[in-house]
C-alpha cells in the first residue's frame, strides 16, 4: 500500500506531465532531495543563507504575518548551548554540521502588520487576543519553516530539520525576551560520508486524498 | 526597512548565484507566484492532483510522520456545505474556485507509523500520549500544507490558502470520525480576471534572521 523511491519512474511517467516545474528542480527540492544525516566541511555562508530567505520570504502567510524568526548558531560557545538541549539521536549532527539555525515563531507579530499588511489598518488589533495570537505565530512559523527547509535545498544544500530538542529551555536559552518560541532546529551544508538513511516509504494518493 | 517585489532584480542580481535552483523554478514557486483571490473557469483534474501530491510527498515530516490528509471538494453539496462555514471575505472565492481542498490533520497519524517508520518498531507507541500525539499532527500537517501550496504552484496552478473559517465546524462537516482536524482550505485553478492584490511588502533579513 505505499511507495518506495524505486517505483518513481513509473510515476514519473504517469503523472509528471501535469507539472509545469522542471524534473531538475523538482528532484532538487523534492524527489532526489533528502535528510541529510551528517555533513562535510565545507562551511555555509551568510550569503547562501540571504540567498535562501531572499528566495522564500516570497511564499505566503496569513495576512502576510511572516512570524518565522531565524537564529544562526555560528559561535561556538552558542553551538554548545544548543546541543546540550538537542535529543540524544540529535547531538552528535548538531555538533558537527557546519551550520544550524534555529526557527522559532514571534509571538508579537502583530507589531509589524501596520508594516506588512497596510491595506488593512485595523490587523493588528484583530490579534490583541494572546492565545489567538500564539496560534496564528505558530501555525504561519511552521509553514515557513516548511519554505525555509526547500529553500535550503534551492541553495544545493542538505537540511536536517529536527523537532527532537527541549523547546522550553531552547528557547529559554536564545529567547529570553519571553516573546519567542523555537519551533524548530535546522542542520545546514553539504552532505557526508554516510548521510542518508534507506528512503521510508510515502503514503499511497488513496490513503491521504478523499473526494467529496 | 521592507522591499517590494519591485526590488527583486537587484536582490537577484546580489544573490542569486547561490541558488541552485533555476530562475524559471524560484519564479514559479516563490518569486513571481502569488495569492489568487479569482480563478478562471478551467477545471482542475484528479490528475493534476495526482501530480502534485507524488511531487509533495517526498518532503520530509518528522518521523515520517505524514498526518496531512486532503479531501478534494467536488459536488456542489459539499462545496455549499464548506462555503457556509467560510469567512464573509473567503465565501465568494470558495464558491467560485475550479477545486477546493480541505487540508487536515490526522490525529491518529501513529497507526501508520509501524509502515511508514519501519526502522523503529517502537513508534507507534511513542504517541501514545494524545496530546503529543496531536501536537505532532498539527505541526507536520502544516509543514505538509506549505509543501501542498508550493506543489499547486509546480503544477501551475494558483492556490488561494486560507485559514478564515470556522475550523470546528469544517472538521465536524468533513470529518465526523473525530480523528481528524480540518487545518487550512486551499483555492486551486488558473487565476482569473483581477487575481492579484498589491504585493505586500516582505520583512527585511535583518528583521527575521540575527546570528549567534
Amino acid at each position: 500500500m505505499t511507495q518506495t523511491h524505486d517505483d518513481l519512474t513509473e510515476l514519473e511517467a504517469q503523472f509528471t506531465e501535469h507539472l509545469q516545474l522542471d524534473a531538475d528542480a523538482a528532484d532538487l527540492l523534492f524527489r532526489e532531495a533528502r535528510t541529510a544525516n551528517t555533513f562535510s566541511d565545507e562551511p555555509v555562508t551568510d550569503e547562501q543563507v540571504r540567498a535562501i530567505y531572499e528566495l522564500v520570504k516570497w511564499a505566503p502567510t496569513s495576512m502576510n504575518n511572516q512570524p518565522l524568526r531565524i537564529v544562526l548558531v555560528r559561535s561556538p560557545e552558542a553551538r554548545a548551548r544548543l546541543v546540550e538541549h538537542m535529543g540524544g539521536n540529535n547531538k552528535p549532527k548538531t555538533s558537527t554540521a557546519p551550520l544550524v539555525a534555529v526557527l522559532a515563531a514571534d509571538d508579537d507579530f502583530h507589531d509589524e502588520l501596520p508594516k506588512v499588511f497596510p491595506v488593512f489598518p485595523g490587523a493588528r488589533d484583530m490579534f490583541a487576543d494572546e492565545e489567538m495570537r500564539r496560534s496564528s505565530a505558530t501555525m504561519n512559523a511552521t509553514l515557513q519553516i516548511a519554505y525555509f527547509i526547500l529553500g535550503v535545498r534551492a541553495a544545493g544544500l542538505a537540511a536536517g530539520p529536527m523537532t527532537g530538542f527541549d523547546a522550553d529551555a531552547v528557547t529559554r536559552e536564545f529567547f529570553p525576551d519571553g516573546k519567542h518560541r523555537a519551533l524548530a532546529v535546522v542542520n545546514i551544508g553539504r552532505p557526508g560520508d554516510g548521510a542518508w538513511f534507506e528512503r521510508l516509504p510515502r503514503l499511497d494518493y488513496d490513503e491521504v486524498v478523499t473526494t467529496v
